[in-house]
């Protein structure tokens, strides 16, 4: 891939290994502090005494702004809730900074705000505090959301938690999100629906039984299981006949020459339990299946039908598309 | 002005009274909870018990990128920990949401982060979590960034607490900011630099003797004076020869036939002070000046130096330039 190293590009904002490299560039010219802790998760942690408090931050352009199963509003609202959950803590409240583009048509918005408070009513997590600006036309791509949030907890979930003899579990299928938005722009005719949806409940109902907990967003599960083998010091193995992917995904996917590990989901976790709690586990979650097994070692690897092994790499170069 | 319902416009997002209107019409959809108070407020409580965290929210998108006095990276820093100071709140933690467009120059990124930076060594807020993002050319002009931030009080500063027969302050001379985006904007030379500063040292030294404290940044001195007068129920008369605005600042709001009194600053608090404390709170803020007085009554009235009264309305429609 040829690249201009004096420009910020696509790649770098794949939620894979550029990304990673950009952020930890822009990182080190930020400051951070010693009474917050997990800065490097999907929210850091600032200790209260008696309880720990996670704060979190996501943007999302969409395109499609509404797409099959949600829109921009709803995507933005979990991406936050799911962020905060996935750290084991119980968001208290949100905020929601709107960008619109001048001539947006006005009836989108507030379908856009409908989907935000029907979200904030499921989960009974309330949107406390906000922007809402608007610019000149050609300054932003329709409407640009980025969401916030705070949560409560008294013990935090680290993705350095995987231990050697876990079971790797899913919420459910995985990739629905970015295949519907795949099937979108290529025009292709599909029946899914993105999986786009608040974790917090589920993830709460199992809390203490979890080892690590992530929601492979960007990047996908690659990005995902890598991360937290990387920080957990242990390698990981998944079974191919095992794999959380619906034919459809596989097909889109097939079609455009992508890997099923990097796609986006916007509703699922991924995390790891010691295998006396996995039963216990997916009765609770009623889509939850085992995917793979924590071993000693580094490195995620794909055990095929044919009983050989695949590395799974954290992606890098160019996600199409752009989910979030 | 003549404007379609049916799209949103520039004016819905300038701050003043379509503002209001576009907020309040979106927050209806929104829900709200009970353990969270101020939601209306530059930033929204939450009551932990012995304390209270304040969480807000801003986006920027700033054109220039970089301006005399300061970038987007300061101003989306200085505007968070400006909203939680004003609240009487001492900020503890930042979110940084960078959306970038492909293309952009890494060097120009790297000055905002390290612009990012300074402000959190300089206040020591850390920068404690974020997101960054790359779109597509044309999804975004240049760069978006969308601060969030939390902070922790024994005690929140109201804005409807202004009493009668408060003096009114301004911590320095108004507008700078949005007089050198104008300057900028038409090409006038000028040598005012913005103001975009932090100012939660400054709040705190005075904390307790505020009766209320707002900064004026979009909407200006007249939305913030209208909405502490609306919300304190009292009438406030601001005195022409005490206006706090710089002579070239007015020199290009006359030259462009803007209102200084809508110019937005970056770096100032507006706040009403029981007159036994004036003295104390002029002499711990070097730049602080008397502007006005408040009384019994409603709408804010500027008294002329031939002792006529105008009326200073909350700024409507479009502002020139839309400065964040």
């Amino acid at each position: 891939m040829t690249t201009n190293n004096n420009k910020i590009s696509i790649e770098q904002g794949s939620g894979g290994a550029a990304s990673a490299d950009l952020i930890s560039q822009l990182r080190k010219t930020y400051q951070l502090d010693s009474n917050w802790t997990n800065t490097e998760d999907d929210g850091a942690v600032f200790d209260l005494g008696n309880e720990k408090l996670v704060f979190t931050t996501d943007a999302f352009i969409v395109d499609p702004v509404f797409f099959a199963g949600g829109d921009i509003g709803k995507i933005a609202m979990c991406g936050t809730i799911n962020d905060l959950a996935v750290m084991g803590a119980k968001p208290i409240g949100l905020s929601v900074s709107i960008i619109i583009e001048e001539g947006f048509p006005k009836e989108d918005l507030l379908k856009i705000a409908k989907s935000i408070n029907k979200i904030s009513q499921q989960t009974n997590i309330p949107v406390v505090t906000g922007d809402t600006k608007v610019t000149d036309k050609g300054k932003i791509d329709k409407i640009e959301i980025t969401t916030a949030g705070v949560g409560l907890t008294k013990t935090v979930i680290n993705n350095s938690g995987a231990k050697i003899g876990d079971d790797i579990i899913t919420s459910g299928s995985l990739g629905d999100h970015a295949a519907v938005i795949l099937a979108h722009r290529f025009d292709y005719k599909t029946t899914l629906e993105s999986d786009c949806q608040p974790l917090n409940q589920e993830i709460q109902s199992v809390l203490n039984m979890l080892t690590s907990c992530k929601d492979p967003t960007r990047g996908g599960l690659a990005a995902n299981l890598n991360e937290i083998a990387y920080k957990s010091k242990v390698k990981m193995i998944l079974e191919e006949d095992q794999l959380p992917y619906k034919k459809q995904t596989v097909a889109i996917c097939d079609l455009l020459g992508l890997s099923i590990f990097d796609l986006a989901s916007e509703g699922r976790f991924v995390a790891t339990v010691n295998p006396k709690n996995t039963k216990a586990v997916l009765t609770k979650l009623k889509n939850a299946q085992v995917i793979g097994k924590v071993i000693e070692g580094n490195g995620i690897y794909l055990k095929t039908n044919l009983e050989t092994l695949r590395k799974i790499e954290n992606s890098s170069g160019k996600l199409i598309p752009r989910i979030c």
